[in-house]
Formats: C-alpha cells, sequence, structure tokens
C-alpha cells in the first residue's frame, strides 16, 4: 500500500463529467488507477494533495476515458485490402483522442474453430496496444462446434457474438443460425450482436445495378435501401424475442431502422443499438454521391443515408433509443478504395 | 335477343345486399345472368315481371353468390394425403352455402413450366365444378425462367401470384427470389400473394420439439411463434415496397401479423390481407391443444392462435385492415389426419 | 303503376358508377326516382327502352348525384356579414355541379329553443331549394332544456348534432358539456359532430398577435397551430369514448388532426372525419400569407395549412381515415372580406 | 480547513451505489458533506481512515439519500382535514426510509400574492425539518399578476410550478389560463408541472354518480375514467409544445397517461412524468372497491387503476418514459377518511 508520492497525481479544480453530469471535484490517480474522487475543499482534497503532482483543470472539463466499442484494426477486407491503422498505430491514435479502450473483433469463419480465432487476434495485439482493449467474437460459420465452443469464451470475458444478416457466402447467417446462435446467447447471458442489412436481397439488387452498367460509387448506397435495413433489424429482433436473449444493432444508419428499434424497444424488449458518426454528419447525397475517389472514399456498410436522416438520429440517442456511438473505425488508404473505381463492389467496405 | 319468358326469374321482395348496405329491390335474372336491379313498384318491376317465374323474397336478405378467394381442393400433400374435396364435391357443397366462385391454385414446382401448371389444373377442374372458377398461380421454383412465364398468364386472366417464406425445401422462396418475383409482379400489373411465415426459423423450432420428445399436436402450434408470422409479413411488405408491388397476405392468423399489416398500410403501401373463419373461431388452447385425434383435427398453417386473438381479428375486419375472410378450405379425413399420431410434423397441413 | 312513356328516360351505354367501381349499364329513371340498373343488352334494357326517351352516354361516366354533407347558406356571421349564396342561388349552382343534395345547418344558441332553430331555418329554405336538402342541428347553446329537445327531432329525421371547440362566448361548449351532449348522442343513437379546435387557447394567441400588431391574414393561421387542432380532436374522441357515442370531426385540415383521428380508429372508436377541398389544394405559404384582399379571401377556419400537408390528407382519403369530402360551403364577397383590413379577427370565417 | 478527525466518517466496504450501478467504494463524510469517493485498498483510502470513524459496511449497498420530489406535509385539504404529517414528523420518518430531501408545495390560490405563499410556507417549515426541503410554487389563480411575480422565485431557487387541469374552482386553471403559465416557464427556463385529469368532465360524472346514489369508495374512480387523464396529458403536453416550455406530469397513474406521455416523447418534447408507488402496487379492484372505511382508506387522486396497470407503469420505468418515483405522500387518519363516508366526494383527497 506504501506508494511513493511521485506516482500520485491530483487533478485539481476541474468539472468532473459522469453520466449524472458535471460537479466540480478534483481526482487523485495512484499509478494507473482512479483512486478517488473528492469535493475541492474538503481536508480529503488537502490530504490527497499533499507531495503529489498536481495538475490544474481549472476551468476544464475532466472526462472518463472514451469507450470505442466497435473498431476493425488490421482488418483483411480482401487480398488487396487490410485496413490501415494497426492495433499499434490505432490504439495510438485513439489515446490522443481520449479514447482509452476499444473493442475490436476476433473472426471465426466457416470451418473455423472459435478458439484459434480468438487466439489468432490476441497474438496480433499482444504488445501493441497503447491502451486497454477487448474482443468481440464474430461468427461467420454457424454450426453446433461453434455454438458450444462459445461458452468456453464467456468465462474469460468475451461475451459479446457478432452475427451478419449481410455478406452471403461470406459472413452471412440464415435465419435457422441465428435464432441457434442468439439462443446460445440466451443459455450464456452474453449478448448477441448483429449487422443488420438483408444481404440476400442486396446481392439481387446490386447485381441488377452492376449489369446495368451503373457501378458508381453513389450505387452502393442505392442498392442498399435503408428499408432493408430495418427489415433485418425488425427480423433480428424478432429472432431474439423468440430465443430470449438480448440484442445490439451495429452501426444503425436510417430512420427505416431505428423506426423498428423503437417498436421493439415499446414493446419491452432488450434490443440496444448504436450509431457511428458517420451516420450523424455524413450522406449520401453530398458525399457517397460523388465521381471517382471521392465518392469511393465515402463507401461503408451500412452506406451512409440522406442528410434528412441526421436529425432523426440526435433524437434517437437524445431519447436513448440509440445507447452508443462508436466509430466502426476501419480505414482503408486511397489506394484500396481505388480499387473499386470500375464496380463499387469491389471497393473495401463495398462487400456485398 | 329474343329469350322465352321461361328464362327470367324475377325475385321480387326482398332486400338486395351491396358493398352500401341493403335497400328493397328485385332482382331480374335472364338465364345466367343478372340483368336488372329494380325499384318494387316501379313500371320498370311490372314490367320486367310480364311472363317471369316470380320468387317470393319477402323478408329476405339478396346477396351475391360468394367468391371464396382461397381454397384447396384435391391437393396432394403428400404421397399419402390429398386433401378430400374433388372439383365437383368441393364446388357443389360451396354452392349448397351460397358460394358461387372458388379460387383454386395452379401449382408449380422447381423446375416444372408454369403453364404446364396450369394446363394440369385446368384438366382436373374441367366440367368438374358446379359454380365459377378461377386460379392463381402458386410458384414454388422461382427462377430466370419462371418469372419470365408469368407474363403469358396475365394475358389470359392468371393475375396474382402466391409464395411461400414457409416450408423450405418444398416451396420456399428465399429473399432475392422474393425480390425478383415481386419485381415481375410490378411490371405486370400483378398481385403479389404471400404465406407469411419464417419457415427456416420454424424448422429449427421444430426439429428441436421433435428431438426433445415433443410430438403431440399442439407443438405444431408452439413451434410456429406468431411473432414469426409478423415478422414474414414485415419482411414481406419491405421486399414489396422495395420492389413497387402490391402485397396480399394469404390466410393471416395472428395479433402480431394484423399489426405489422397496420404498419405497413400506415406507410401508404399496398398490402392487403385475408384471414379466415378457423382463426376468428378457434384457438390453440380449446382446439388444438387436445390429446389425439381431437388435436390432430386441428392442425392447420398458420397454426390456430390464443382466443384473445379473436376480438383483434374482427377489429381488424372493422377496420379494413384485413380486407377479405376466406376458407383455405383444404379438408382431410381422418384417416390422414391420423398419419400425424406420432409426429405432428407429418399430419397433412402439418408440413413445415 | 301505369306512366306515360314520356316520363321515362333510360340513360344508356356509360358506366355506372356506385361504391363497388365502374360497370357498363343502363339507367332507367321513371319521373324523380331510378326505377332500375340494367345490363345492356338485356331483355330487360330492351323492353325498358321501349317508348321511353333515351339518353346516350356513351363513353361517359353515369354517377350519382353528389351529397354535399356541410353548407352553410344565408348563414349571418355577423350584423355586417351573412354567407352570400341563398337556398335557391346555393342549391341552383349546386345542381349544375352535379350535387343534388346539400346538408345545411339550423342554429341553436344560447337560451334558444331548439326546435324554434329547426323551424326558422326550414322556413328560410321552404321553396328556395332547387334539389334536395337536409339540416344537422348546430347547438351554441347546451343546456338541460336543450339536450331534452335533442330527442324531438330525430324522430322527424334530424339526427346529427354538431357542437364547437372553438369559438368561446359563442358557439363554445366546455368539456362538460360536451360529455353530456354527447351521452345525449349515445341515447338517441345520434352522431355527435364537433369543430375540433382549442378555442380557449386560440384566443390568447390571437389577443397576444393582436396587441403584438401582427393583425394580417396570415396571423389567422399561425394563432390557430394545427397542433390545437389535433389536441381537439384527441379530447372530443375521449369524451366520445367516456359517453359511448360516434364522432364526427368536420372539416379536418391539418396532419396532427388526422394523426389523432387514426389513433382514435386505431382504438376501436367510431370516430370519423370529412375534410374540404381547400384543405387539398390550397395552403397557408400560397394563400392565406398573401397582403391586403388577396389574404383576406382565404380566411376560413380551420385555416389552411402548410402545403405538405396535402400529400397526407390525401393519403387518409385514401386509407379511409378520412371518410368524407365536403365543401364547407360559406362563401363571402370581397365587401365582407375586406372588413377584416386592419384586423384578421374581424373577417367573415376569421371569428375566433 | 481545520477539522478534527472525530468529525470524518469512512463508510467503508460496501457497494456505492450511482446512476451507473454499484461499485466497490469508500465514501469519506466530513461534517454533513460527502468528501470523497475512493477506491478500496488505495492509498488515499488509507489517508482518509487515519483518526475517521469507520462505518463496515460491509457486504452492504451505500446509497445516497432518497429525493422525494412531491409530498404534502400539513396540507388543509378542507376546514375538517389537514394532512396529519407536520414537517417535523413527516421528515422524520422520511430520514428513518432513507429520504434525505423532499420538496412540498407553496399554495398561491386566486387572488393571492405568489410570494405570500411562499412565506407562509417557509414559515410552516421553519426549524421543524429533520432533513433537506424545497418547495414548489403551486398556482391556482393564474392571472396576470401571479404569472408576473413567478419570476421573482426563480433567483431564489422556486423554479417548478405546478398547475391544475381537476378540481375546477379550486385550483383548476382553464386551456387559456395554462398556455399563459407554460409560455412564462418558457421566458423563465422554468418547468411546468401539472396534474392532468380533466376535471370539467370528471365532475359531471362524479354529479351524475352521486345523483344516482353511487356514492362508495368505488364510485371515486369509477368517475375518473383513465381516458380522461391520458386526454390530459395529451392536451398539456398539446399547450407545453406551443408555449415551448418543458412539462412535467405529477403522480401518472394509468396506461391511457402513459401512452400519452409516449407519444409526446417519441414527438421529441421536453415532457416528463412521475409515478408514485400507490399505483405501482395498489389496484382498484383489490383495494378501492371495499366496502366502508377500507375502500375510504385508498382514496386518492388520479385514482388507483386496474390492477393490469402495473406492469405497464413498471415497463414505462424502464424504458425512462417514467422519469421519477415520488410519493406524493398526503397521509389521512380515519377519522377524516371517514368523512367520506356517505359522499366519496367528501374524503379527503376525494376532492372533485
Amino acid at each position: 500500500m506504501a506508494m511513493s508520492s511521485t506516482d500520485v497525481v491530483v487533478i485539481r479544480g476541474g468539472q468532473v463529467v459522469s453520466t449524472s453530469g458535471a460537479t466540480a471535484a478534483d481526482v487523485i490517480v495512484e499509478g494507473e488507477r482512479i483512486a478517488a474522487v473528492v469535493a475541492p475543499g474538503s481536508a480529503a482534497s488537502t490530504a490527497a494533495a499533499e507531495g503529489a503532482r498536481v495538475v490544474d483543470a481549472d476551468g476544464c472539463y475532466v472526462v472518463p476515458g472514451g469507450v470505442d466499442v466497435h473498431v476493425h484494426l488490421q482488418l483483411p477486407m480482401s487480398p488487396e485490402a487490410t485496413s490501415s491503422d494497426t492495433f499499434a498505430t490505432g490504439t495510438t491514435a485513439a489515446a490522443w483522442g481520449g479514447t482509452t479502450t476499444v473493442i475490436d473483433f476476433a473472426g471465426q469463419m466457416k470451418g473455423m474453430h472459435v478458439r484459434d480465432a480468438v487466439e489468432q487476434r490476441l497474438a496480433e495485439a499482444e504488445g501493441q496496444c497503447a491502451i486497454d482493449y477487448g474482443l468481440h467474437l464474430s461468427m461467420g460459420g454457424v454450426d453446433e462446434a461453434a455454438l458450444k465452443e462459445m461458452g468456453t469464451l464467456v468465462d474469460e470475458g468475451i461475451t459479446s457474438f457478432k452475427f451478419f444478416m449481410a455478406y452471403p457466402g461470406v459472413y452471412y447467417s440464415d435465419d435457422g443460425q441465428l435464432l441457434q446462435a442468439f439462443q446460445r446467447c440466451a443459455d450464456l447471458g452474453s449478448m448477441a450482436m448483429i449487422h443488420a442489412e438483408n444481404g440476400i436481397a442486396i446481392d439481387v439488387l446490386r447485381d441488377q445495378a452492376a449489369s446495368r452498367g451503373d457501378t458508381g460509387s453513389v450505387w452502393h448506397g442505392r442498392t442498399r435501401p435503408s428499408r432493408l435495413e430495418g427489415e433485418a433489424v425488425h427480423r433480428a429482433a424478432a429472432l431474439a424475442e423468440v430465443a430470449g436473449a438480448p440484442l445490439y444493432i451495429v452501426h444503425l444508419s436510417s430512420s427505416d431502422a431505428l423506426e423498428q428499434v423503437t417498436w421493439a424497444r415499446q414493446r419491452g424488449l432488450n434490443v440496444f443499438a448504436e450509431t457511428c458518426p458517420q451516420y450523424l454528419y455524413l450522406s449520401i447525397d453530398e458525399h457517397l454521391d460523388q465521381p471517382g475517389l471521392d465518392g469511393l472514399r465515402h463507401i461503408c456498410s451500412p452506406p451512409l443515408r440522406p442528410s434528412t436522416t441526421h436529425d432523426t438520429l440526435w433524437q434517437g440517442l437524445r431519447r436513448d433509443e440509440l445507447a452508443v456511438v462508436s466509430t466502426d473505425h476501419c480505414p482503408f488508404c486511397d489506394t484500396e478504395k481505388l480499387l473499386g473505381t470500375d464496380d463499387f463492389r469491389v471497393a473495401p467496405n463495398g462487400l456485398g
């Protein structure tokens, strides 16, 4: 318990922000740990400051480190395109922005052991990260073995499992696989996460667009209509209700999808959703519907939506229908983005 | 134009019922055709009665012949079970009940020509029917050829096409097939009809029940939860919206499903729904949840629902959210129903 | 029953429109009465035409005479302003437009016998009308005596009673009066009609506007916000629900009001609504918000709404949330409209 | 800053509950003030405990003092009945239950100065309270003078103003008074509070019941139907929307009322609501519908509702549609309750 005073930092005079607002308070840090939150001018405050290094936060907010629950560092999207932030660069950048925890994904695919996916991802992160990190498990191959192995992860702290209604033939699970996976989550007390877009229908629209020669970046958006995101949210909520599992909608982008989250929550279901800055600030009209690289740079899935969506999403955050803002950070350089020049379907993040 | 007076019948003195209510009127029938609706006591009424056979309808309602838009006569459900009413017996029974038109289905399956399905069904009905009849086309094998052939039917009066979200491996279409089929309906100005239950998820529940030894008739209902009917209605409406096609939900059975029809109609979509007498009068608690034959007799798909559903469906009819009452007439004798004794999945109409 | 053939007219070859669509049919009129609707080419058709005058309707729709259920002919709005169509001119104009029935209002006020209001109005209409007419009773003075007298009107065919949530001090009924009036309607099997705007709150806004010097015609609209129409619809529906009476919303003008009609109908209440051409085609932006006479000409209550409302109302008609289109015909000449030049509150139809 | 160590208490080893859950932490109290929340086992924890009195909270939750935002201590309801807890007994009882702050009401009536109402109430509380207390202002006489005086209270910390849609002739404000009061709240950045029941309509039902001889306690409930609470919530939200003011619904009791709060919040309005334990646990069927004193004891306004309401209200709390649980503490002894023996309208809290 002995601690040299040089290990103690007092952040003094700021407004400490918590879930219930901002209050004048001093924060005492011992080593890597917040040891106390102290009323300014109290005896405890005086005592804590003795011999400690004092940081003057007068006029500042003192905010907890950010937690970004959805990032994809050094993720291979295709043989030619791996997301450009490594665990080292990505977590360093996060630290500079005040984010002190990120949660990435271990990616299991068809025929792969869940355990192997986790080991591999942990090995990649090992010793690289500037901040705290954790992993969700992303499952692309839901079968009996994989469902069974989910249980072994929960004890070591991987308690959230992501499934895909998009990307047929790659990560996609059908409704029977989803139902069984959600049942397994219910058994384990785990959270089911879902990429909610109807990938089977979207693939029809993508192929129709391509065969018409509509291959520009804006068609990435037009072939993923928001109605098919809303539909998938509704369906995932229905399957989760039948299974008795809590559900977390990742990267919700549209009014149609938010309407269904609201519907599910009004029904009393444990359905939660996150949105991302790109859906709060960028739009298909202004950003995705541009020629060449300018448009390609704005390809992400789900796609950008009309700018009228922004207000709706902000309202959703205010009403707690949207519980989280994450980044879905998955950056690519222009070289990779340009792969989609002749066909939006090939651009990274434009994966079907 | 010459017509012997013996061919003319005057139905006199009744209350003639139409879509705008009941009015005192006489009905003049020439041969097989309603020639006039006449105000009682008018000169036209007097003239029409000369030499005609007069039927006294005093104190009676005079109602148009009923149209049952959803029947399955002599339908082979499995090698052992064909629905027990033939075109002859079924249409004769209909006539006795005041129904003068039925619409049955020609059933196309995977790899089958649409045209062949129609020809075969017409041949079965030819010369057998006591009343008027028509056909919907039921498509179990949506592919490029079948989609193309749909166009040839519209000119000869088959303008409604039924698809299945239930019965994987038999009639089931996936969401990509549905989207293309709905697009084709939109092009043709045809009506898309849908059996709205999530068959993929239901099959998981059925197999889980069977492997637990839950094989009684009530499990036919418990493994087809109403939430998975509501989900399918929502999804079908979403796909129809993307395709721009009108949609008709067959045999709607549950509050969950009705809620989604209402949602779709409030959205301004051309979504219509029918329900059937079994869903207005029978229930899982009282009828399906009985041992042995008593339970098996009440197997139909979608299954009977809790009796609290009845009021909701009647309200739906009153508010026009439910546009039609049809019968989904598809009768089996006890011998066939008893096939499900050891496993509800084998009972006719218990098809997965 | 003998009728000279010159009294018989056959309208031949047209498409006869009824509530279930348009059908090829001939219409036989004897004197003032439609005697028969006849299938073209039938023996009945041939017989009917003998000696009759034949009107060729080939290529035409044959439509029933229109019924305008909401008109105000020769209505004194103030000492200086009486609506400019008399029973004679108004019904003649109606006939030219194909409207063959109008329903006007007898207006009872505080302290007046209901019976006297009816007699007076009938006397004004007597012998003046070119077409059929009927009366609703408008009650401005709901008290014990008036409630009792309502019963005497029902037997002679006045079965709909209009009340006002607007116009405090003139026609206004408070919620206690409305509840009792609705209870009386429920007892009598009559229809309660309501002018649904919160007149008490609106008067505050009107006086505030006037005291700020905001006296132009657009302020007629701005001081009657659509939210206060929606509120009144909700309140009237609540009182009607408690009383067990059917309710008819007159001249519904706004999306807010339609939302509440939809809510009430989804709840299963017998709530109906009418809108009017002015709310389907004109708007506050384009028509009411003009200087001088141009703006004053467009004053009506409820006021014109933003043009974005038009689509919503058309959707309401399509979904049957709006059951009726009437005119609320109550015309004034420019001389009367100009009375509002210095204060919109004085313009006819701008009554508070 | 000097503080004798005897003034310092450390609550050690418990789970400290805050808005974000429960965490292992020690709480350091200096005098009347929480001086620090400290991580167990940290150097700060060790230092704080030196010389302090240590309370062992091992295995306990350490919860902040409760705030009951709605109480009525020593409130005269009628000449014969004053609520039986004084500021002294009521706040002492609160302290024993862990509630360390109560907010009562200063009651302004027609013709009374707002300032006088506050002074009088403060004088009554002065020196009597065992815990912290605050005041809302309850306004029964909204007029120009009272609206003006509201401003003087805000600076001294009375920032919430309660109005009544119930109790005509006593506290009742009409919609014009409410609109002006809400506008004033909007100007002042204050919160408008509302007792939401349609008192005008309720008085009609009460008098009808009494004149029929229905005077038992259950009629207190039956004459205040939940629909008229829902209506009032809708109306108050509409007026608050027009005025631009935030709105707080006190003692929400019914599903109908909650539905309208949800509607308002979905619309994006700053509408909040509280419910009370009596509405979460008691019901009209089990508690109010009893003969004699047993029923009279359960009279409160709004009245108890059907027990099916309980689940709905708990769901509302879970979804944050209900933001607060307060008590509306306003106790009476049997002697006072028995005043309603022959007429529920005379029982305390049965006020119309």
